[in-house]
């Protein structure tokens, strides 16, 4: 297979350095252009940012000069990593000119003709492309991720409905590393919980139900299980841990449920995209698993990790859910979107 | 008035180093007496106790010899700290010879005829006070205060009670203070999240149903609503934090929901005991509080924190509450039990 | 004695904040008079700040209204929070129309005619003063506090000048709240150590030498011995940790040194002044004492802890230190300073 | 090259867990016994200890039976884990029965016949086995790696040896997975410094000189210069940073002293044994770097970093160092013992 040349709009924020970590050695794509704002194109991309993960910055990436964030000498396929300020303008101009945006963006993410995919659980939304093309005029696409906390959620419930959902109440424990850099300050979350994180229940409650809905007769159609999330801040680095409380529709046995979620498998398990984990969904068994020190970044950060399978009094079913929210829920998501949809021909 | 003197059981341990914190400058207690092991009985409290507290140890407490936990010498008002492994044998040996036995240990709360009190919700469940005494033969009774989660939850359920509460599903993050010493290993707990304190959610679910119940016709008649807890360990030092999704019979606004809590008033304010709140639930309407590190020691730790009043798409509505775990949820719930019983002359 | 109004330069900013709250319930000092920035001069005080400290915002000075910072209708004696970015030109304008300003900000502190002032140490310096409004031809003064580092150092040393100070090698470990608001980014010091404070090493170096220095014929005579300082940034909320190892001249044995530092007192006890710790300087002799978390708010976080005195191999002595740094090392300290001067009659 | 078997003594114990993590894939070493006390002889490894860190235990190594620590049935080569209060004991048995025991406990370290070898600073100390096996009747022989914090400061001064060093004073911050599990209480160290870690300080200094000093005439001659530590536990996971003050004989410039640090290359190096890292001292030119948490665990955490190098007023120069604890502080300083060792023949 030929390898794909890709680029990184944002590249000099928080979100820009982990798809840049994260595309590191990857088997298929070379990353060959940063984009970022006028004020730092032209310079050599390590003049331009700051490194703020961990260990020190690619020295291929290093050398590279940053780009103003036009089409025009870009690869044909974008990874998104502009604000949510600028991206609706910078991603529609790349779509436009025929570009695949793979975007981390919130912008369109609920727009009714963007795919807001996670390749697991929802690979047929990728149908309503055609229809995003005509309306819009493109001959290139937006296809966007979720959420950091909503992939952990979406992840964690997809192997569940077939059982039937039908009502999911949920409260986050969120890392720091969601809020990028300089993000959250030490004098608000050490030591701390900040019991709000601005729109994030917002998202996580609708971008659940759009992700496991259905696309059928041309349009979406939302899961409609009321979702409900409380979204709060902890001092965590990396690892967004959800409580999950949800009313199934059938009487699996909690045996029934654990075999759901481990056995959960998808396109992209049995395409084995370069990305994609083996096992999507790993269900602990340990009475005080998962923890986000201790298993977010097993299986490259790219699994979900679930455990603590018990009757809720009110809802059914109660049990926790863990992720990597800026792998699993950030560049991760949208690296391993460009694969399911290289796999899907939609670069050919 | 009179002062009265009080002793603790089981002295020398974290909880016990609480209550002699919290007894410090007491209007009505002096604190004379202090039980511990038979290993420790005999020394100088400062010589049996290793002080791990903020600051240091009250001299006065420093130079009381500490005696063996048996009824005799000790004063007629005794507060528990006792381990749970022990507790029971104690805390009944005392009441059998007259003692009033105000206990934080969680042995005897969910007995038919023992009283888990919060001096604001349910202070009528004192009446059963009579038939524990004829049913045990005791001269003397045991009172006990929740576990330090459901005091929160209760306190901030209590002025809705109003509307009717019909479903509870609750998420917390708790400090590691509520765990003792050495309590949690830093290494499971640093940068982390431990989904999981053993026995917790039980005791949330159960505890809450008895305290938002009814005494009547020499019963205890639990509240019926349903009751769910996910109970997670967080790195704070002081203050469980509690989200909260609720079902309210009635159809109040937002605004008479934060009306309730805010003017809820009961006997301890009434009687203005000495570590009464004045306002026992303080709902604040800043978009991020409250806040466990921020707002846990105000009103001496003594009051209910709630916030971020809105409507849960599942359940109605949902909120977030904090409060101070080894005050408001340990030692001083347990001294302002005393002081009830005081002021309703049963220690007369 | 009548009381005095005092107003605050650069109110809403964090230092200011610690102003406000170390104002509350002053018995000599009324906070009536808050300034800063145009933008924000005019709106009530509530209005012009988000307040990051705990608790809440004092009410009474909640409905102040926010003045600029300018001379004209402030109280006679002024602190000033301001950002060292202005604080020159606002502090001079005031001292120029007759002000006393009381300074936290670091602009002036090494000026030849500028006490900087810890009022345990060298109250002598204080005699500057006519020197300083001859030079610059001020009706009015300007008086500094160091750095939040320098006054853990400069106060553990004190009390060995009597042995003689040689050589001082010293390592801090900082807490958060010395870097403002929002100050050091969650990312960088979660679980981490950052080893480096612009500009502070070189401040602690110089300010302990002229501190520990005189004040004759006219000039200021810095101490002479050698003062190294290592700076790093630890995940602590308040306080200060410094190490020190320090080589004495004369030969005092352990028990010599941890009586001096016990039995320290200055002017500020001896006139007990409002702010000033009965004991400035708390010797501690359990082995692993004083800690951040559990010794920085004794003493209303104005007294300065040590511990730990043993042999050093290399240069003679070391011994850990530790002092709050935002009240006995920013605003408490500058509210000592104007209550020394008002016990020296410098505001009559 | 042939495989070679080895066994843990102590594999039960936090430390033993980082042998079989550090072993797990290597190029030489197979794990097949694991050695713990009576209480767990006999139990599948599984069930004989519970994984305390990232991740899960390795399944090759939980199916072993786990043995008594005796010598008989166990490899040639053992690492020794042992807790201090039983390691001479079992350390001398395996020793006096013909293996080869590379050990992490601190037991042997000081004596005259022992080595406490850091492959990179002293490889030639191995030369005193020859002595050990004469004076001590034994067919095997015991070799030591030093504490976790020493390793760190004798990697960052050896390159300075050629200029001459006279005076180290030097200030631990040290993680705290250093101190096992349970370890330090999670109530001790939470958002504060613990000022102390018994027997750390006198390790650091007579280790260190031991360390750099020379073997020559049949005996150690440690290092004349004076070494001074202060260590404290900080809110870190992994990796001890270190503030070092030196005094150097010759005068280097900066750059010679960074190029002496970064081209630091050694027998490890040479012989390119499969842990030792390609550059063991890494110097790093950003203002604020190395960080315990963004560092520690570059290269395998086989390196040791260093940082910040200025002049120091007092004694001459100054600068930071940071290395893994657990990894180049323990089970991988062990294991690199052992790969140098094999290199040397001592294992034919």
């Amino acid at each position: 297979m030929q390898r794909i040349e890709v680029g990184v709009l944002g590249a000099t924020g928080m979100v820009g350095q982990h798809f840049i970590r994260f595309l590191q050695n990857h088997p298929w794509f070379d990353l060959t252009w940063v984009g970022a704002s006028d004020r730092s194109a032209g310079k050599k991309f390590r003049d331009a940012t700051t490194w703020r993960l961990d260990g020190t910055l690619p020295p291929a990436v290093a050398d590279l000069t940053v780009q103003e964030c036009k089409p025009g000498n870009a690869p044909r396929l974008v990874f998104s990593a502009t604000d949510a300020s600028v991206a609706t303008e910078i991603e529609q101009s790349f779509a436009s000119a025929g570009h695949v945006v793979v975007s981390n963006s919130r912008n369109h993410r609920m727009e009714p003709d963007v795919p807001l995919l996670v390749p697991e659980v929802n690979p047929g939304h990728l149908a309503v492309l055609p229809l995003q093309q005509r309306l819009r005029g493109w001959t290139g696409q937006i296809v966007t991720n979720p959420n950091c906390s909503t992939v952990v959620l979406t992840m964690a419930l997809a192997p569940l409905k077939v059982f039937g959902i039908s009502r999911v109440v949920s409260t986050t424990m969120q890392a720091i590393s969601g809020a990028g850099y300089p993000g959250v300050p030490s004098m608000d979350i050490t030591a701390n919980v900040i019991p709000y994180i601005g729109g994030e229940e917002e998202k996580m409650e609708q971008e659940t139900q759009k992700i496991l809905g259905d696309f059928r007769d041309g349009a979406f159609a939302p899961l409609t299980a009321g979702v409900s999330a409380h979204c709060n801040r902890v001092p965590v680095v990396d690892g967004h841990t959800v409580t999950v409380s949800v009313t199934l529709d059938l009487q699996p046995t909690p045996a029934d449920i654990a075999a759901a979620l481990n056995s959960f498998r998808s396109l992209p398990q049995q395409r084995k995209l370069p990305s994609a984990p083996p096992q999507p969904v790993i269900h602990m068994s340990q009475p005080d698993r998962p923890q986000p020190r201790r298993d977010t970044n097993r299986e490259n950060g790219m699994a979900v990790f679930t455990g603590r399978l018990r009757p809720c009094p009110v809802l059914g079913w109660k049990f926790i859910a863990l992720g990597h929210n800026t792998i699993r829920g950030a560049a991760g998501a949208a690296v391993l979107n460009a694969e399911l949809m290289v796999s899907e021909g939609l670069l050919d």
